[in-house]
């Protein structure tokens, strides 16, 4: 009886204790209880409109808390993406996309407020790991995933293991030089793939197509960018093709770095498949050096919103 | 007595038994005679000249053999590093700067025509093999070798592993796109690092610093242009400053993708430390992420001239 007594309480007690997932975006902070592999509760926040670090800490904590409780969940451990997340110090790093400029040891933050172990990355590292354990990477050990959103990020997987680089901060696609003399980054150089292929690359690139037209250019968003496409505006339509060819160039020349045999597309803008695929990989085949031709497939990723980079983040506590 | 007898037969056995190292170059091909991580005989011939791949094996293994014979050595196996050399086939697949145009699976027809076993990797990878365990690379476990020759090859190593690929071809630096409607690459697309940094580039770079001044263009080989840059030629100061300017890009840009700690430069390029590295280390400096400032140098092969490329080639015999 006491054997079974203890069993009971222990399975009651392992329901009750779930991993927190955190994943920190250019505009938006999902939260996430996970649990063997599954995403059981949801929760999200603006990422911008805080004081100071210390204010978002509050606002994130509560948040989780809030969450915890509804579900009637304890917190084991925390695993958080965000973006220049150095996986090693567990410190965000100068991020260009995000309002702090110092850099920022979240998960001792984390840690110290919530008394759990707390765990952070790249949040593109973070979304390569849940697409390469639960999603369309699934049995590759060469892979690459890269996240489009605000910014680019990416997440290499090499030998079957995640590519952290020397100091905790490889993968950055979206930084790679594809036109030494071409837009502003945000990073304060010139040129990078991010640049184009971002949501602010895009609206450049559509304010840059409205221009050469002498029609007035209208501020507008993704989405409606998105409808002009697909209501055949000329304007829209070459947005689409210069970000996939821009993607195209980025992509092959990852490539030519690590040699992957699948390429994951994660995040806004790939959820336009029907604007973007058949565009990206006829470009992809073009710029493809011919030695990897037939090597290397380009798919979306499989799993519901939002999952790849809270599954990810979850997988950061046991890496 | 029976036993030393048998210890002494082996001892002399073991001193006469080595590792042929063969490095195939797109001018040269250099062979080696390589025990316990030292390179103790040497042998070169044209790369060029041969009617088709089967006159190049019979020269390269009557050149081989000459070596051996002289050397009183018996060859154990057969190391070879090729341009586009596929270490999962042992194939050199389709490389751009070598005069077959077919797959060529060399490692086979060396073994078969040889009697011992025999192993081909590309040769970027075996110069990196080579300087991570012999070089300046050494105690790097994120490192990239960039290999400055008639083309421009790297090899990666990251967590402590040689980066191969999925096909067996990752690495190919030199045919990253750095400007896609610049120059034609030789590997038929366009704007390629290769294009630029090589000694066919920098040539190119020469006639168009002169094609600006009015002046005849001579047709300078690299020695040539290296002389008139340590003479002050303007031209020639240009060459080495574009050439700086864009292998920079293509470091920093390969920095992104997988962190390294160090950048080993390797082969004819690199040998002009004077002219090339307070140019490179300048723009590099210029062109990197700022997350990675500070945290990876970049320095030239500490090797005797050929032997990474040919202690890697023997490397590969024991991967």
């Amino acid at each position: 009886m006491l054997c079974i007594h203890r069993r009971l309480r222990q399975v009651v007690w392992n329901d009750q204790i779930m991993i927190l997932a955190i994943d920190i975006g250019g505009t938006s902070t999902k939260l996430g209880l996970v649990e063997e592999g599954s995403v059981v509760a949801r929760s999200r926040m603006d990422t911008l409109g805080d004081a100071d670090e210390q204010a978002f800490l509050d606002r994130l904590v509560e948040r989780a808390l809030a969450l915890a409780v509804k579900e009637k969940v304890k917190i084991r451990s925390v695993g958080i993406g965000a973006p220049n997340g150095n996986q090693l110090t567990g410190t965000i790093e100068n991020a260009p996309n995000l309002p702090w400029t110092k850099d920022v040891p979240l998960a001792r933050m984390i840690s110290e407020r919530m008394n759990v172990p707390a765990f952070l990355g790249n949040d593109a590292n973070a979304a390569a790991l849940g697409e390469w354990r639960y999603g369309a990477g699934k049995r590759h050990k060469d892979l690459l995933v890269v996240t489009l959103g605000t910014g680019v990020g990416s997440g290499f997987i090499v030998n079957g293991e995640l590519v952290l680089g020397s100091a905790g901060n490889a993968g950055e696609l979206g930084h790679m030089i594809l036109e030494p003399e071409g837009r502003a980054c945000t990073c304060g150089r010139k040129g990078c793939l991010e640049a184009y292929v971002s949501i602010r690359g895009m609206k450049r690139s559509y304010e840059e197509a409205i221009a050469t037209t002498g029609k007035t250019c209208l501020d507008l968003d993704i989405p409606a960018i998105v409808e002009a496409a697909r209501n055949g505006e000329p304007e829209a339509l070459v947005v689409f093709d210069r970000t996939a060819r821009w993607l195209a160039i980025g992509l092959a020349n990852a490539v030519c770095a690590t040699g992957p045999s699948r390429i994951v597309l994660f995040g806004g803008l790939s959820r336009n498949r029907d604007l973007l695929m058949p565009r990206l990989t006829r470009q992809f085949d073009d710029h493809l050096l011919n030695i990897y031709k037939g090597r290397v497939d380009i798919v979306t990723s499989e799993l519901p919103d939002d999952d790849a980079a809270l599954l990810g983040a979850a997988a950061l506590t046991t890496v």
